[in-house]
Order: structure tokens, then C-alpha cells, then sequence
């Protein structure tokens, strides 16, 4: 926290500021300049809020200087993390980070045991390393289709005995939690949810990795905080995922914000996918983005991938044909040796 | 939905459309224009993705064209809804809505019993309504101070005693509602949950108010089906909370979009209120904000009060104190009688 | 500026940012913490690039801190800034700023000589002290009406000789200001050229007030910078103009920003109106929103007002008629004589 | 245009609505459905505005279905625009579009004769085929360097003769356009500038290729509307440039929407590169979105290179060094192989 005052600031103006930094329990700094004086406080445990200051006598700014995350932060822990997942009909394990790009494809919601066992044994042909499918769907409208919850999660179980294929599938309630860990094997939180903490907190608990996605009008700052809710209960098995941010372009359902790949892969040791699916909402976008993500440094992706989009009760427009995703995954194997990734 | 043709398409591709229309279970009705041909679904119960046509031959675009709020709409129910609530030490009831400008005000959190009661003795003085306090608090940092929880429903449940006002407090989980439900007489939905559709599906089973704050990044739609999750699960006691939304502008903590209050009141019979401290972040804003919102018509305000600011344990910065409350209250009071709102 | 190093940083590695600083021309500052070390530049005459230091090794954070506007700032100059036009015709002078609340009303395009008398005399009878009208019209769309020119400019001309009222009107390209300014009483800078910097010093060369429309995307800091390229230029009669910005929100065309009122205010001396037409777009919310910016503490507002809307050629939807504009102009007296602005 | 109207509209309403769309000037068509009707104009020439009818009784909504941009739309001109330029010392034509990715590479400002024409070599060495180089700099602030002008445009023909690369630099005035187009091969218009139309006008009527930069708040159709301004005017040579759109997010200087990519190249058939020095305003983030830049399908990239970034007078921080650049280049020539790409 720096305090800057103004240059017609009175000493008795300097002072009040700093009593008031020691009045909080912090020890204040004089900083003398050439046109003003500086107020520091640089040895406080937590953040300390501006606004305190902004409104003082002889105040021009109050600036926040420190990192809020800490255990999420590469300063903390330098080390790429890798997830590695082993399920009992794996001829090894599936990872993603430190330098393994995952690959999480499968459809946006178990409608039923044939689309989703087609979808898997599609995608594991392709080359897919996880399994994603959504058996708790959260709706914009009350009218949508909802999910088929605990059956849904019954038939994913199956799709991962056959295909051996870990599993990643949302929990959108804090008392869905040991339910859906029961099954999955990734327990992922919806963009919706990015910013519910009693969700998190309860994921946080769970011995099992958590992949979070970005809340569409979260911050990156405000996406490692949620992270860091993880991590602090004592869940380092964090997958972090960029879906898009919300922004004035109504082309597109989202914006895809690839250039926070490589600015969280400085910030974090965590992993970091992208889903293109949700992030564009438009099948003919999916593969684009894919390949960019790839070339940004992303860990992975994530994709829609539907035996027959035109039926698929959620997200159809945006799901892949498991044709259209055998043909990415060639693109992506070929670019991924010329950038020396494994996949 | 409409589908409009390029003007070069041809008859075949024409007729896939119409058979895709039908292949969906809708009728298609074909519309020729001077330039181009129209293809038109307008029967269909509930939304109809766009993406389903977008990539066929010919189609130069998709357009939705329903509404796909229902009960929540004013188109459904045209007079607005009141909501009163009678506490039992009060002398009469306290009402939001038909012309009646509710005064919702009291601490950003319950901290302790004094700073409560001290707040609610204020506000009440001043002419509030309802108490505000929030005993449960979603913070974006797992480090900050995160509520008084069960101490803090008991404390203002002893306010609501003593100065007869309903009492508005946040709801963060499923799992608290019952609890959270003991004590209220407003549930409050904050901003992070939003779309957390398990709790708007849990407090439409109370039979209490629910104030459902918009979405930091809720469109006025997304809002209002968000709302509509609460109707439709039977709890048709809504009031709806602007508190300012997401935007490039970085010098206030949201940006306060006033302009949704008459456009929410021509779409809704539901009442709106507003939130400026949350909205602005900035005790010097809140005023302004306060009378702003008066003029644009809202249905009510919610302020935070604190006795001592300077040592409120969240969003200090924010909150008037009591004087600067009762000097507000002075003035609506005035511009009430000249915009003839009932106060 | 203020560079915060990790807490890992060796004393080697803060040498070198100091002597960075040193190599920029500048004098460093050593800053002991409690957990790290800061390095602060407080005596640079312009803004340091925060950029050059933070990939620097050991570096956590470079935070730029001073205000980049400062003849435009309240802090320079403390007075409030008062524009006052009088013209042949007038009894008296047209004033905004300084407690007066301005009322700015007319088309938004000249479309004829009938249309704009009209409209001149319904608004100078309900009380307006300006009168807009665009003669050079920026569109979106080049296949739109783009304006009447100097035909308009002239007609212009005619409705303040025989009203009185002082003429605002649109100038878009700097080769314009010449001719625009021998006819208009205050040259409008609109949104879309709030960042053209060649059109703001042409007009920073003229005797005559501007009005600075608000960029769509402007942060309040790029708007006050733009300011402060009229006043470096010499010309300190600028008026500031909020007109809402651009967001997620589909419903209205733009997001009127109140909440900027109170903080520009602060913030700087020029006066600032409200144009809550061009804000919404939508003729029903003209008038909550023009009654909100009163409230706000705007020093005026600035509204379209079209004999005949449904026949406008340019943002007819959005004008009021002129029995409209009256019934809102009984309002604001009413209102202002509360809130103890003068009208 | 279609206006749905309300299921309980009348039939006297539905008629005035027709009236309305006649009264226009359009030819009305009145299309029941199962629940309502909704009355579709298909024939008009250009844009209706919604607006018109959206007050009217028994109007649920008007949707506006036209595409706004004609000659720049690939519905009109279905084959991809290739940009071709040969200067006198090249051995070959230097190329954009039609499956050939440009490489643009050249310091942000011409800040002198040594500085350009090292940074020229430089990126000529490495493979560029294009020089970029800003010698009118429109700048945020009044009080930062604003270029180097006339001598800046002598530089670049000098470095232009030297390395035979075509040079593309920013008009930033209607009134410089015969000057720099004197000089430059393409001529540039800035983000601040997207919707300057007496700027696009101006640049309509020269006979050498325009690079449009997308504006900072631009959507996808304003975008392609600015372009419409200049083919509209004759000059079919238009390079689109995508360079990030303003967002929330304040951690990058832009947020880089590469989703626009195979977006507008569906729907026009003007090359579009990216910029990602812009667009991210950090150098450590450029080498990653140039790639995934290609990976995308954009038809090249624009960056800035600088010889020694430190001591840059504009931009520095996002500036590849020159072996930085040829290492960037290395790769992209490995992944445009293997994406099937001429460089």
C-alpha cells in the first residue's frame, strides 16, 4: 500500500496519514520526493483498503501494491504442478501440466448410456486423455433441459471402465459434493459458480484434483483467489480453465481470453486448459481455437465432442462431430512436435 | 426464430431449412421478401437455438426472437408486486413495491451486537425500513474476514426485536437456507451467486422474500430468468437489486447502471431496488447515487450504515455513517413529495 | 511510480532496478518493508512506464502512481469552471457550471429549416438554454444519412438569432473546425472521436467552448486526458459530456455511467452534462435518467428533442416530443429547487 | 426487420403496426404463428431501427435481420482479397491473404535514421515482408512523445529502398492524408480512429491499401462497417487488423479476441492479421499470440520490434528484441508447415 499525497500537502496533512496507517496496526513509511511526499506501508500481512485514505486531508491516491495470492502463486511454489490420474482400466496414467498437453473431450451433458459410451469410445479413439460430460447441468433458464444428476453420473462411470478414461464432471451445490466425488474423478466448478465459495470450500475438502473454470467476469486476480480457496483447505490438485470472458461483442457467446495463458503460467505453478466449446458457442470456431490455445502454452483443452450435434439436448451448435475431432487431434499432434510439447 | 436466407439461395436449400424446422418437432412458415426468403418458427413453446441453422447452406443468419422470461414478465402479470412484511414489534408493516420507496440500510456485516444494534437504532431513527446485515459474507479472498454466521442471525434478530424492522441478511449455500430462513424476513441473493441455480431453487421453497441482487455480469435478461428460477419454484415474493456491473472503468469499484430501472419496470411487475455502496465502493458516491436512483424511478434503496467506518471489518470505505444517513433520508424525503412517491 | 520487489529478491537484483531508474533519468528510492523491499520513483516530471521493470529479475510489481491530467485537475485548479455564452438575440447569458444546471436541447440531426425552427422554439418556451442540433453527422453505417452540413449549419444560425439560444453542434474532422466554429457558439466533440487527437488540438486552438463527448470505451482518466488536450492547447472552456458507455448489456445502446458524476467532480473544475438520450437510445428513458442526472449532481444535461420522431432521420427513437420535454423540464424546476441547484 | 408482437395483441394493433411499416415506405407481411404474429419487411433497401416500433401497443419486440455491410461481405464477393505490393529494390511482390501469412515487423515509432533502419534489417534478416514504423503517433497523453512526422516517413522510404520492404505507417489526420500516402505503401488507421469517418473517406479515395485497426471497443459488425466506409468509397484494398478489444481484465492492456479470426473471415473476404504487441502491451506475451495468432487462420501478424526496447520512446515494453523476433519466426515458418500455410 502506497499512500501519495498531493503536492500542497500540509506536514500536519502527512502526519494524520500516517497515524491513521498506525491506527490500523501498521507502521508507516515517509517517503520524500521531488514534487510530493509518499505514505508506505509495506510490512502488512493482508491487504490493506485503499479507500481507507482516498477521502483524507491531502490524499491524491492510495495504491494496493501486494499479490493476494499465495499459496496458488509460482513465487510460493516454483514447480509446475502435474495432475496424474491412474483409473483401474488405464493402461497408464493420464496427466496434465508440466509440459503435457491433456486433452478432456466428451459431451456437454449425458443425455443417455448410448450417446455418451459412442462419445467416449469416440474420443479415445481420437486420442482424448479425460472424459468430460455433464450429468448436473446449471441453466440460464428454468425451462432447459436440467441433467440427468445421479444416472448421469452412473453412466460416466461406466464410459471409464470401458474406455479407461478418468472422468471430469461438475458439482454445482456444496451438498452434491461427496455424491458426485463418489464418481468423478475430476470434479469440475462452472463458470457460474467461480465466485461461490461455499462450493469451493467444499471442493477443497475432496481428495480428488478440481478443475475451475474462470467465471465469465472474473479478473485473473479474482480466478487464482478462487484457486486459492482450493488450495488453502488443502486441494493442490487444481485444474485451472479458460472459457471466455464476457465482454460488448455479441458475435461470439464469449470471448476467448488467450492471452492470459501465458500471463497465468507466470503467476501460477498451476495447470491451465482452455475450452473452446464454451468460450465460442460455434462448432466452426472450436478447432481454430483449439489450435491457438496449443500455440498460446495452454496444458490442455477441453471440447465438446457429440455423436450427432443436431440432437444433442445442450450446447449442440457448439459440439465437434467425433470426425471433426479425430481431424483436430492430427493438427494438434503435428503442431504439438513442432512446439515440443508431449501429448 | 427467423431464418434469413442470402438472397442467392436456392429453393433446395430453402426446403433443408424448412425440413430441419420440422425435424425439430416446429412447423416451418416460409416468407418471401422482395430481396431474400424469411423462414419463420414462431409456435415453438421454448427457445430454439440459432446455432442449429447458422451453418447450413444458404442461411445467412438466425435470429431468436422470444422472450424467455414467463412469470416474472409483465406481459403475464401487469400490476406490480408488493412486498410487506409486518414484524411484531413494529406498528405497522413495511412495503417495496407500487409505489412505495422502500429504505433498506444497516451495516455491510454483523460484527458484533453493539455496532448492530447502534446501526439499527440509527437508521431506524433516521426513517429506514429494513435492516440490512450480513452474518454470512462471500469474500473473494479466502484470507479476509468471512462472518459472524449463527452470532450474527442471532444479533440481528435482537435489532428486529428492538426496532421492529424486518431484517434482509445473505444466504450463500443450499445447505444454510433453512437456517438463514429461522431468522430472516428477506433472503438475500448476492451478486457472486447469482446463477447459482441450487440456491435460487432453494429459496423458492421458503415462504419468505427473496432480494436477488443482479449479477456482476448479468444482462437484464439473465437477471430476470434468474428471478424466474425463484416464481417458478412458487415464491412469487421477488425484489430484485441492481448493485452496479462489471465494466472496463476501473475507477469505481461497478458501474451503476441506472438506465436498467425503467427499462426492468416496463418488463417486470416485480420491484427493484438499488444498491449504491456496493455499486460505487465510494462513501462520497453513495448519496448522489441514492438520489439518482430515486429519480430514475427505483422502488427502493439499500445503503450500508456503519456507526465508525473507519473500523468496520468490511467495506468501511463504503458506508455512511449515521449522520450522513440521516442527511440523505432529509432529501428523498424532499424529492419523494415532488416525483410523488410515497416514502 | 513504485516498484515492489518478491520477498525473495537479493540485494543484487534491487541494485539493478535501481540503477534502471537511474539509466531512465531518474532518482531511486530504497524502501525497507517489513517482508520485502520497494523501490519508488517519486520525482519523474511525466509517467514512468511501469513495463520497463517488470521483467526484471527479483521484481514482483511495478505500480505507476501519479495523475497524468493536470490542468484539467481540481487539485491545479480548485474553482469550479463556469461557461457563459451570451448572444445577440439573448436578454441574458446562457451559463453551465458553478451551480447552474444547463439545459442543452434540440434534434439530434438539422434535417430541414421547418424542423429545427420548430424545435428551437419548443424548447427555448420549456426553458432550455442551449440548443443542439448536428449538422456533420458521424455513422456507423455509411449507407446512413450523414447530415446537411452547411445548409444545416446555417439554419442553425437562424434558430439562435431568432431564439437567443447559443448553438452546440458536432464537429468531425479537424479540416471542419474552422467553418464550424464562424457558426456555432460551442463546438461538440463527439464519442467516436474522443481519442482524435489531431481534431481535439485543432479545437484547443479556437476562442470558442467544446463540448467532449465521453469516448464509448473511455476510463474517466482517458476522458480527463482528452480534456486536457483542449486546455494544454490553450482553450479552458471545455465542457465534459457523459454519454454512457459500452458493456455486455444488450438492452440499452449504451451504459450510462452516473456514477461518474460525483467522482469527475472531484476530480476536476470543468463542468459536466448528462446526454441521457444518446445513453439509452430509448425515448422512455430519456427522462428517469435526465431526472437521475440532476440528481447525481450534473451540471446540466443535454437531450434530443424532435417535432415529429416517428420522421426523424436520425435517432428519432430516442427524442422526446416537445410536450415531453416540457412535462420533464416542470420536473427538474421542482426537483432542483429541492436539491438547491439553480435552473 | 421483424416486429413480434404480444399474444394478446389485437388485430387493430397489428394493423397499425403494418401502417407504420408502410408509412416507411416498405411493404409489410403479416406472418400468424401459433401463439402470435409477428409482421416481417424484408424489402427494404437498408437498415430499419427497430426503435421505430418498439413503443407501439402490442409490440413484444422488433428485431433488426439485415447484414449492414454489403461490399466488404463475402456474400457479395465470395474470394479471398489479396493484398500484393512491389517496391522498387524487392525481387518479389510482398503479399497478404489468400492463404499467404504476412509478416509486419518493424519498431512502434520512428524515433530515428539509425534506430529504424537497424530494426529495418533486422526484421528483413528474419524474414519480414513488411516494415511497419509510426511517425505521427496518436498518443493518450498530450505531455508524451506524439512522433517524429515528415522525418519519421523520410526514415522509413530510406528503409523502405534499403531492405525493399513495402512500409505501412498511421495517418492519424484527413488532412495528412496526401502526405503520408506520398510516402507509405499501406497507410494505417488506429484504433482511436476506427470510427473517424472523415478519416476512413478520406483514405477511400487514395489508391494505396489501408490497414484498419479494429477499435478498442468495436464489435465484429462495427468493425467490417468501417471497412464498408472505405471499399464504399473505392480503395478495395483493406487490411483488417485485429488488436484487442477493452475489457475488464486490467492485467493485459487489451484482451486479444482471436475468436473474431475465422468469425470475420467467414464473413468477409478482406485479409485480417493481428497485432499482438498491441494487443497485449507485454513482450513476454507477443511471441505466444503471434503464434496462436497463426494457429487461428489469421492472414499474418503485425509486430513491434525494436532494437534496444529499453530505451524505446514509445511502447518499449511490448517489444521484441530482433533475436527474440527471428527466433519467433523460426517457429512460425515450423507451424505454418504443418498448417499448410505459405510464409
Amino acid at each position: 500500500m502506497l499512500i501519495l499525497m498531493h503536492a500542497t500537502a500540509s506536514p500536519l496533512e502527512v502526519d494524520a496519514v500516517a497515524a491513521k496507517v498506525r491506527s490500523l496496526g501498521f507502521e508507516p513509511h515517509k517517503m520524500p520526493g521531488a514534487q510530493r511526499i509518499a505514505v508506505a506501508i509495506t510490512g502488512n500481512p493482508g491487504p490493506v483498503d485503499p479507500a481507507h485514505f482516498q477521502h483524507m486531508g491531502g490524499v491524491a491516491e492510495a495504491v494496493s501494491i501486494s499479490k493476494p495470492f499465495k499459496l496458488a502463486s509460482r513465487e510460493t511454489h516454483p514447480h509446475d504442478t502435474v495432475i496424474s490420474i491412474q483409473t483401474a482400466t488405464a493402461a497408464g496414467p493420464s496427466r496434465i501440466g508440466g509440459g503435457i498437453f491433456g486433452i478432456i473431450a466428451g459431451p456437454c451433458a449425458v443425455e443417455g448410456r448410448e450417446q455418451t459410451l459412442t462419445a467416449a469410445r469416440a474420443v479415445k479413439a481420437a486420442g482424448a486423455t479425460f472424459l468430460r460430460g455433464g450429468a448436473f447441468k446449471p441453466r440460464t433458464s428454468p425451462y432447459s433441459f436440467q441433467g440427468t444428476k445421479l444416472d448421469g453420473l452412473k453412466i460416466l462411470a461406466e464410459a471409464r471402465h470401458e474406455t479407461g478414461l478418468p472422468i471430469i464432471t461438475e458439482v454445482v451445490d456444496s451438498s452434491h459434493v461427496e455424491q458426485v466425488a463418489e464418481y468423478a474423478d475430476v470434479l469440475q466448478i462452472g463458470t457460474r459458480n467461480a465466485q461461490n465459495f461455499a462450493l469451493l470450500e467444499a471442493v477443497s475438502q475432496v481428495r480428488k484434483p478440481v478443475l475451475l473454470k474462470r467465471g465469465m467476469s472474473s479478473t485473473i486476480q479474482e480466478f487464482l483467489m478462487a484457486a486459492e480457496y482450493v488450495v488453502k483447505g488443502g486441494n493442490y490438485q487444481v485444474i485451472l480453465c479458460e472459457r471466455g470472458i464476457r465482454t460488448f461483442e455479441p458475435m461470439t457467446r464469449n470471448t476467448l481470453d488467450l492471452g492470459s495463458i501465458p500471463l497465468i503460467k507466470r503467476l501460477t505453478h498451476l495447470p491451465i486448459v482452455v475450452d473452446p466449446s464454451h468460450a465460442t458457442g460455434d462448432s466452426l470456431l472450436v478447432r481454430p481455437m483449439a489450435r491457438a490455445a496449443l500455440a498460446a502454452g495452454a496444458d490442455g483443452i477441453m471440447v465438446d465432442v457429440h455423436p450427432d450435434p443436431d440432437k444433442a439436448l445442450c450446447d449442440g451448435p457448439q459440439s465437434l462431430r467425433p470426425e471433426e475431432f479425430a481431424e483436430l487431434m492430427t493438427t494438434l499432434r503435428a503442431m504439438a512436435e513442432v512446439l515440443k510439447v508431449s501429448m
